[in-house]
């Protein structure tokens, strides 16, 4: 599924990666919708002990959103996915494809575009991130920089795709800083 | 292919849409890869006096380069192409599968961040925006707020999409105002 977008995932395919016959497949899954969620399921299985949980021993507030963050850009191949990250394919791939896999694929994008608010927020509370930011926008834009991130290093293949990324974090979160926490680390005018 | 992604154009539903046998379309095209390459072609001929030709009409630098962005976002719905930009979904389908429609695709992507990067350097070289930008790095986020706005305008189905996206830029831009004028207008802070 990494490799060959969802669309690419045939029960024949599968059958011939795990070892059974088709009818053993189909014995398992009903529907090739279920075994693309069951991928889906399967994926997220790898992203909480690698992305989340380590992320979460850090310190609450920005610490712990630069280490999501961190873990999150390139989470894909660090986690032995040979292909790219199969959410974002999926935004892609299915944005006109009604159904079940859809829907699986917007709970998925949900629930992390939640869990980063949730972090921003944090920070604001903590005082890391200013009063007055507009989570949603931020948490929007950051989606963008992971995009980015996802066609440069994946399609474009451009060399330089981690230190761009790193880059554009970089200023959103000093955009994001309180005023006076520009002013003493001299990141303002960035 | 804008609904249903590059995979999806098969000879028998292009056959269907055009009214011909499949041996007839056949005849025309020797591969599904040539069909899927005469289509991109033929969406790049909805691009040119859609979003390109309109801004050139703008005064050279920082009006050009914005009437550009504005006509970018957004386009693909506006050409009356039902679904995406098959360019955008086509980086994310097609990452790992090699080939001609990869290359083309890559092709049109060097072609249009090269079209956007002329842009940025002419609104550098006319002092609209500072002399230090990064080029490069100013295209690369702003491609990410234009795959951020695909993927929360078209899966998500974000009715604020477009604001965001709208925000977003204006927050690149200001950043990348040189110092004086920033002052001038008053957005140095955000």
């Amino acid at each position: 599924m990494s490799q060959g977008g969802l669309a690419g995932v045939t029960i024949g395919q599968l059958a011939d990666q795990v070892g059974m016959s088709k009818s053993g497949v189909f014995a398992h899954f009903r529907s090739k919708d279920e075994v693309q969620i069951g991928l889906l399921d399967h994926m997220a299985g790898f992203v909480a002990p690698r992305v989340v949980e380590p992320a979460m021993g850090e310190p609450e507030g920005l610490p712990r959103l630069e280490a999501l963050v961190r873990n999150w850009l390139g989470w894909a191949p660090r986690a032995g996915l040979p292909g790219g990250c199969p959410v974002a394919a999926g935004m892609f791939e299915l944005d006109d494809v009604p159904g079940p896999v859809r829907d699986k694929v917007a709970a998925m994008e949900a629930y992390w575009r939640g869990l980063l608010g949730q972090l921003v927020r944090q920070s604001v509370e903590l005082g890391h991130l200013r009063d007055d930011l507009d989570v949603d926008q931020f948490v929007w834009e950051l989606c963008g920089i992971y995009l980015s991130h996802h066609a440069s290093s994946r399609f474009l293949r451009d060399p330089d795709s981690d230190s761009k990324a790193h880059l554009a974090f970089r200023s959103l979160i000093d955009r994001a800083r309180p005023l006076k926490g520009k002013r003493e680390t001299g990141q303002g005018k960035s």
